[in-house]
């Protein structure tokens, strides 16, 4: 059975597409702890991101600094925080936050409920 | 002035070191999160994580992946997390924190009081 995260690569559940390449994909995390708050995956199916293959977990983060530089670019952040917990989805995501001070990454923190209106606003600002 | 890192891998302030290559330094966060909470750092000093050339970002996430695993297998955590914030210290420094929930990745909790004992253990465990 596929992930969320390849159905959503594939097409079959709909997202805020950020960017894409051969290996990966990008797009609007929609439980966001910020507007611009991004998911990062590799398309195949790794559960946990250090067994990625070495070579691969590079390019990995390097798709990830292009994501990243958009995203400070788009929103005016202080910082782009990167967090990988991989303890929910088995499938090894990156977590993109926009973070302007300590609250904009607390996990525990309520979710923003944002409109329709406001993740296209952020996809169209950050997309490439 | 150099930063706390570049004093900490010249030697000038003592740390428990886990690991060093040419490029990049790994020791343990005197102020863990949970035990054997690892600090990545780039030997060159720069602020912003997404500032390091694109290459050297890829190694940079290799030698976290190579940490990471001696972590794994050390502690024998279910994840190790991987936290990259940056609003502190200037000098660009990957949190690797040994995971079984939630709780270990929480920034904002108290810090974990371990003995010198307790570090010793650890980085003979870790080191390599």
């Amino acid at each position: 059975m596929s992930t969320i995260f390849s159905k959503i690569i594939d097409g079959d559940i709909p997202c805020y597409k950020i960017a894409e390449n051969e290996e990966f994909f990008a797009f609007l995390d929609i439980n966001p702890l910020a507007k611009g708050h991004t998911l990062v995956v590799p398309k195949i199916e790794v559960d946990y991101l250090f067994d990625l293959e070495s070579d691969h977990l590079g390019r990995f983060m390097q798709f990830a600094q292009q994501v990243a530089m958009r995203i400070k670019d788009a929103t005016g952040c202080l910082r782009v925080a990167v967090v990988v917990l991989g303890l929910d989805i088995p499938h090894a995501h990156i977590h993109l936050i926009p973070m302007n001070s300590m609250v904009d990454v607390d996990f525990k923190k309520e979710k923003l409920k944002l409109t329709q209106d406001d993740f296209l606003e952020a996809m169209a600002k950050i997309a490439f």
